[in-house]
């Protein structure tokens, strides 16, 4: 792997948000924790030269409104034509109608490079019937390495799933993740920290790796933290942007459990 | 008791918000903890399909505005027609003309189930005089629990009124709560919270008695939070967290505090 | 000096806000546990009702957008109607055309009281070619000093450069305050709680004074904070809001360092 936290904390690049605004605090806080600047905007007429100055866009359905639909546009297509990256976090896809059409709305104007989201909501986005509640990942059953890897094909994506057990996918080649720990998923706004953690990797190098580094950066300071604060969820919380403060590329590689599944392996 | 902590823990209902943007994180925080789900939206148009996967519904005036007002009545009017609980939180309603007409307004078009509010908040909606100065609560004279089973009465709702004694009442049958710490009072969200913690209780069921239990979760979460930070604020907030999240049945029946003041006895 | 923490504490002004949406509950715990009570608000028609309720106004540019160039311009042309302070703070002000729109737009609307912002910002208001990457302050070359006079003689306003070393100028006298800890400016949002600290300590006397007490009350809230945490930075900013709950001015004034530069020395 070429990408490092070294490289994210020495390049230092800004991530651009269209937020969830329930969680931009925690959002800022993790981007910034891991080495990257965030800037979280709310006039669409600032996008583009927002972009100028940026190395990665993340987009957040969570609180989708009337005027996000446009930022989210606006800043996707200036970042397509300045080749970086876009992350689209698609919360709670199937919820609302509202929802659906912003995201369909979305992969038809802008090229979308990741996709960030739990299993209910990767499964609504490749058109596979998944229990989907809300905000909160169901339990359905399925195959969710393939699932990723439809949604991937399908968006020409690299897809990110979190659960259990992390997948990062470009549809043909697939990493597992197997570190963090339960707690991360009983805070609100970790799924959100995740997509600023893998713009601050991508910002810093573009590739199926900086997703895996990304994701693997937020599982292993919840598997940390969880040493410290295994049963005190708030604590643990707390714990966890200090360990991202603090991580370096030698205790990130001591941590990582990662199983690659090459394409022709499913 | 037929409503407990283990059964908000077990049914995990969904909690939608019309939420106060500067706490937002506190409050999705707080229900999560407690064993109930959040959404939080921005849209209007998405309103009726979010009621339509929840259990109950708060609706704060902290950061009232143009489009939260239409949020407002629409998906409280969603919540009356699937007879979900609606949850209203009166912040700060007599320092302005717009807060006062937007409840004003509400109130015409939607029932509301609970009133939560400081007692210069719901005495102003009570049509008595009692100092209002901004968020905080006034230090006025008057006897709060007539003050609060008039608004109840009035509204036809459950109220509770916060203060170094909550207080609950239907307008006839009422219960003070004298559990809490004061620090509760010194942190800014404490009483959004506390909307969200009832909204989770309410959805599991209907009921006085759950409006009980809401409010008593935070006051007895102060209260033990307190044992362990008596002096320093900010670290008294981030344990209350942690003692919502591990609170069960029996350390809430060993702390609670409560007292019931039968209709007649008034 | 004549204002002092106790005088806040006893003065509980009330500071409105225009705030940047990201950082809004660390800003309004701010103002709380300095001894101020915070008001957040987003719709431009209440502006001057909470304005004659209120002390001090902060008009935060760091998530500007349409509606809220309405409300900074109302709100603060009641502000100075009713003669009480106005503290702007240019979050990356040079990043966007609409920004600095909205800043031109406001000086000629609105008699500022104070700017506060980092020195790429006063920079780029006073006219001194600067580097600005975004959110965070480049590291050009330039007198700093040099420069936050010159942005107070052009906007006739007091000026507070934050940095390792804080300016707080009159555009004639100056004064140097060299406390603080590096963690502050690798936490988002310190720089907006600086905004709202001064204002509660302009909101309980107007002077060029009140500037230096809330400017050295943050840094020496994150010199004490440091102690406890030197290398853990989220544990060190939860600390940094404990410390600010509890500093009294004896605290104060055993770690001031503080340094005047009368106008005949430049």
């Amino acid at each position: 792997m070429t990408n490092s936290i070294a490289k994210i904390r020495k390049t230092n690049p800004i991530v651009l948000n269209v937020s969830n605004s329930v969680t931009q605090q925690h959002v800022a806080d993790a981007i910034n924790f891991i080495g990257a600047s965030p800037i979280m905007f709310d006039d669409e007429r600032e996008a583009s030269e927002l972009i100028n100055i940026s190395s990665a866009l993340v987009i957040n359905l969570g609180t989708t409104n009337r005027s996000s639909i446009q930022k989210s546009i606006l800043s996707g297509q200036a970042a397509n034509q300045k080749h970086i990256p876009v992350i689209v976090d698609p919360v709670a896809i199937a919820a609302s109608t509202i929802r659906t059409e912003h995201f369909d709305q979305l992969i038809k104007k802008v090229k979308i490079n990741v996709l960030r989201g739990n299993i209910a909501e990767v499964a609504a986005i490749a058109g596979v019937d998944w229990q989907n509640k809300g905000i909160d990942a169901g339990d359905g059953q399925g195959d969710r390495l393939a699932i990723a890897k439809k949604a991937a094909n399908q968006l020409k994506a690299l897809v990110v799933v979190s659960g259990q057990e992390d997948i990062v996918t470009d549809g043909a080649d697939s990493y597992l993740i197997s570190n963090g720990n339960q707690q991360l998923a009983t805070n609100v706004g970790s799924g959100d920290m995740l997509d600023g953690i893998i713009a601050a990797a991508l910002g810093t190098e573009q590739s199926l790796e900086s997703c895996v580094l990304g994701t693997a950066i937020l599982a292993i300071a919840g598997e940390i933290a969880a040493e410290r604060f295994p049963h005190q969820p708030y604590s643990f919380f707390n714990q966890v942007f200090d360990v991202l403060g603090l991580m370096d590329d030698s205790q990130y590689m001591r941590y990582l459990k990662i199983k690659k599944i090459p394409a022709q392996d499913l």
